[in-house]
C-alpha cells in the first residue's frame, strides 16, 4: 500500500481552487507505486491523478513534470501535468511537493502477447524520438555510478555465489563502452505495470520518476527483460522479435547498438537485481511497500550472461 | 461537407514522419466545420485530428494553437495540438497550414437537459479562469468592429422591418459600455455541436478558431442563447438557471455584469444573426458549406429585446 500521507477532503477541495479544474467531487487513494502517495481525483470538469512526492527532492521534480508535459504535447499517451492558475505544475499540499496530472484510461496486462509487445516497442521508440527535443537534462539516476555504490552496499548481505556473480558482472560492465551508443531521455522503468491498455491501444504510459539521460538501448533492454521474458527468466523469442522489430521500424538500431545489445540486457538486469536487493536487505524505515524478490532479476542476469537474441538490422 | 483539400495517403504518411506519433494506420475526412478541412487520423501510437486551414491566415494560427495547448495543460478537455520533432505545432501539408491535435472522445447532444447545461456553465467558467494566464492576445475577431462592418454589408439585402431591427440594435449596442466588464479569452462559439459528451462528462470542447479577447459575459450570452433556448427562441428558465448558477459558482458574476446581461444576450444574438445573414446573402465563392438560416437568430434577437432573466448573485 502506498498512500503515505492522508489528505483531508476539505484541504484538497481548498487546494484545487488554485486550478481551473472545477470543484472536488470525489477522491481515493491508489495502492500502487513505491515512492509517492497517489490519489484518483474527480472534479466537476475532469478526472485527474494527484501525486504527493514523499522521496524525490523538490528540485528534481521539474525535470520529470516538464518531461511528461513534453511527451504529452508530442501526442504520446503520457499523463500531462496540470498547470495551476499561476501556470505552475508543482504545488505544495500537506507539506509535500504535489502535482495533479491527467488521468489516462486503461489497465495493465501482465500477460502480453506478441501484438502488444510490438505496440510497446513502437511506443518506446516514439518516446525516445520525442525526447530528443526535450531541453532539460538529468542523468539516469540509476546509471553506472548508482550501480557501483549500490553494489558496495548490498554485497555484504549476499551469499558467496551471488557475490561472485556481482563481482564478475561489475568487472564485465566496466569494460563496456556506451559512449558510442545513441543517448537520450529514457523512461528506465517501462515494466508491464506502467503501461495501461485501452482495448488494443496503449491508453497510458505512466511513472516517469526514474527517467533520465542514458543510452536509449538500455531502455530497450529494461523493457525486453520485463515484457519478453518467460516465468523461468529466459527471453521468449517471439515476443522479443515483435518488440524489437516494431522499435526498429521507428528508430533503426545502429551497428554499435547491435554490438552492445547482449551487454545492455545484462546491465538492465543488474540494475533491477541491485535495487531489489537493496530494498530487501536495506529497507528504508517507515516504508510499507511491497518488496519484490531480488532472485528474479539475479536469475535473469545469469541467463543473459549465457547469450541473447540479435537485434534486427543489417 | 467540409473537406476542401484532398490529401493522398502517401503524402500524409510521409508528413507524419515529422512527428513522434508512429505510423499511419488509417484516416478519413470529417464532414463538419465550416472553414477548415478536417480528418480523423489513426497511427500505431494514437488517434488524432488533422486540420488543414483553408481560410485563417497563417500568422493568426499560433494564437489559436497555443491557446488550445494552454487550456489543455490546465486540465480542461480541449484538444491539445501535437508538437512535431522540432517542437512546432504548425506545419504545412498540401500547401496549407496544417496542425495535428489530440482526438477527444464523445459526441454532441442537441437536446441537453439542465444537468448538462450546468456542466457546460462550469466548463465555460473553467475556460475563462484558465485563459486569464494565457500570454498571447488577439481581440475577438467577431467583436464590435466586425459587427459594424458586417451590418453595412448585409443591410441592403434585408427587408425593411429587418433593416429597422438592425438599425435599432446597432444604436442600442453603441450605447453599451463593456469596458467595466471582466475581460479575457473567450471561446465565442460554444454551441452544442462544439461540446462532446463522454457519458455525463464533457469529453471535449472543440473549435477554438473564433476565440479572442472580449467581455467574458459575451461568451456566457453566446452559450445561453444556444444551450438554453426553446425551439421558438425563448429562454428556457430551468436550463438557463442551471447554466448560470454553475458558472457563477466557479467565477462569481460582478454587479456590472448583472447590469449588462440583457444587452450582452442581444449582442450575442446580433453577432450570429449577422454572420448567418452574410453567409446567406454573400456566400464566399467555392464554399460548399451548410448555410444556417439567419431567421433563427433574428428571432432570438427580437425576443431578447423584450427582456431576459437575471444573472444570479446578490
Amino acid at each position: 500500500m502506498s498512500v503515505f500521507t492522508s489528505v483531508p477532503a476539505a484541504t484538497l477541495a481548498d487546494w484545487l481552487r488554485h486550478y481551473a479544474v472545477g470543484r472536488l467531487v470525489a477522491f481515493e487513494g491508489i495502492s500502487a507505486g513505491v515512492q509517492n502517495s497517489n490519489f484518483f481525483v474527480t472534479t466537476t470538469l475532469g478526472r485527474y491523478v494527484l501525486t504527493l512526492f514523499e522521496a524525490i527532492p523538490r528540485a528534481e521534480l521539474p525535470f520529470y513534470l516538464n518531461l511528461m508535459a513534453h511527451l504529452a504535447r508530442h501526442g504520446l499517451p503520457v499523463p500531462g501535468p496540470i498547470a495551476d492558475r499561476d501556470n505552475e505544475y508543482l504545488g505544495t499540499l500537506c507539506d509535500r511537493p504535489a502535482a495533479l496530472v491527467m488521468r489516462l484510461s486503461g489497465r495493465s496486462d501482465m500477460n502480453p502477447g506478441p501484438d502488444r509487445c510490438a505496440r510497446v516497442g513502437a511506443m518506446l521508440a516514439g518516446l525516445h524520438l520525442a525526447g530528443l527535443s526535450y531541453g532539460r537534462r538529468q542523468d539516469n539516476p540509476r546509471g553506472a555510478a548508482w550501480r557501483s555504490a549500490t553494489a558496495a552496499r548490498v554485497r555484504p548481505f549476499l551469499p558467496a555465489d551471488e557475490q561472485a556473480l556481482l563481482d564478475a558482472e561489475l568487472a564485465f560492465q566496466a569494460e563496456v563502452d556506451v559512449s558510442a551508443l545513441p543517448q537520450g531521455v529514457i523512461h528506465a522503468d517501462l515494466f508491464r505495470d506502467n503501461v495501461l491498455w485501452d482495448g488494443e491501444h496503449i491508453g497510458g504510459v505512466i511513472d516517469f520518476y526514474f527517467a533520465g539521460r542514458d543510452a536509449l538501448l538500455f531502455d530497450v533492454a529494461v523493457t525486453v527483460n520485463d515484457w519478453c521474458t518467460t516465468p523461468a527468466g529466459e527471453i521468449d523469442p517471439v515476443r522479443c522479435e515483435a518488440l524489437l522489430g516494431a522499435y526498429h521500424a521507428e528508430r533503426p538500431f545502429t551497428a554499435a547498438e547491435r554490438a552492445a545489445w547482449p551487454a545492455m540486457l545484462r546491465a538492465a538486469a543488474l540494475r533491477f537485481w541491485l535495487s531489489r536487493a537493496e530494498d530487501f536487505h536495506l529497507p528504508k524505515s517507515g516504508e510499507m511497500v511491497l518488496v519484490k524478490p531480488p532472485a528474479e532479476y539475479r536469475d535473469i542476469l545469469r541467463l543473459r550472461g549465457a547469450g541473447a537474441p540479435c537485434l534486427p538490422g543489417v
